[in-house]
């Protein structure tokens, strides 16, 4: 029985990453998506489970000091993170595992599970990104130049990562990313099980 | 214009590599197998620029004291290596490169040019191995003892690979090649001048 693969996909915001993820789903259904615990409130429609597992400062602070996150964060005065259990459960079981993190937690996953196979979403370009954000006609110019900003240190980080695609086309970024999940099996740090195996006195 | 990636691949005796390369090579047109140069004689039906490169000793010290070989080894007197300005001439051009070399010329590769992609074909097991080799009829028991030992050292040596894949059944190993070869073009230290133009200032 192997186990499953863990993989870490992270874009910049606005790269569809979403989206050609719900695609995955739609032709996977062997990888579980690992959901997010939060000390933050439910917003209107958010279910406990399935958009995060919201729990409590005292308990999330516990779970820290217990080593039961695998990366963990704060943003405005509030938690948030990766319980490890369930993920390290769903890998022993032989399932793979989807985390949607941002760079830092990236970073912190690859630390503390070394064989987590680290994939970076790509924009076309800078230039292709901003027009996406702009054509949402939501943010305000400022709000826009924050976040290309933002997006030029991620993919500054994409160095660190195992694998990069871009997402230009979705059918080709939801191709490139199986095949990049497909063939992560065969990473050397996925098989000490199956080298072991070989090597059995004959 | 990509460069094209350098291939290593390396395989026990016995595992069926030449097979599985020349099916890979009926299916691809465009990868170029590097040709090894050795001052060794041709024998009986070798070509030279087919089989080998088949060059003096006085030139081939000559190319390995200019830095024109990619690794070199001797065995039996005899050198054998891989000569660069081939190889990095058809990466230059977009065109792949296989190299089919054994694990102390592979680790030379990788450590002369970081981004070769090393493959290691695993045999189903050590046993499966000694009874292939044993159903050749051709070598004696004690060969063939050899062989295994020599076989076992080469898989630790896989460890210290990209990607390994086992050939039990040829078509799997020749789809799990191809898969691997195929993704290893999303490998991040492929993918400098890609990030790079990612990040060009709009």
């Amino acid at each position: 029985m192997n186990k499953g693969v863990l993989y870490v996909l992270s874009a910049p915001s606005g790269c569809g990453k979403g989206t050609v993820l719900k695609e995955i789903f739609a032709r996977n259904n062997n990888i579980y998506y690992s959901v997010s615990a939060t000390t933050r409130s439910p917003r209107e429609g958010e279910t406990d489970g399935v958009n995060y597992f919201f729990v409590s400062k005292e308990k999330f602070e516990e779970l820290i000091a217990s080593g039961g996150m695998l990366e963990h964060a704060q943003f405005c005065g509030n938690y948030y993170g990766t319980p490890k259990k369930k993920v390290m459960d769903e890998l022993e079981s032989g399932r793979d595992v989807i985390l949607e993190i941002e760079t830092a937690g990236a970073m912190k996953v690859k630390a503390a599970y070394p064989q987590a196979v680290l994939i970076f979403m790509l924009p076309p370009s800078l230039a292709t990104l901003k027009k996406r954000l702009t054509g949402r006609g939501t943010d305000s110019e400022e709000v826009i130049a924050k976040r290309i900003s933002e997006a030029e240190r991620e993919i500054n980080m994409s160095y660190k990562y195992d694998y990069v695609f871009v997402n230009d086309d979705l059918s080709d970024a939801v191709s490139s990313l199986e095949m990049i999940m497909k063939s992560a099996k065969y990473l050397v740090n996925q098989n000490d099980d199956l080298i072991k195996g070989v090597l059995q006195k004959c």
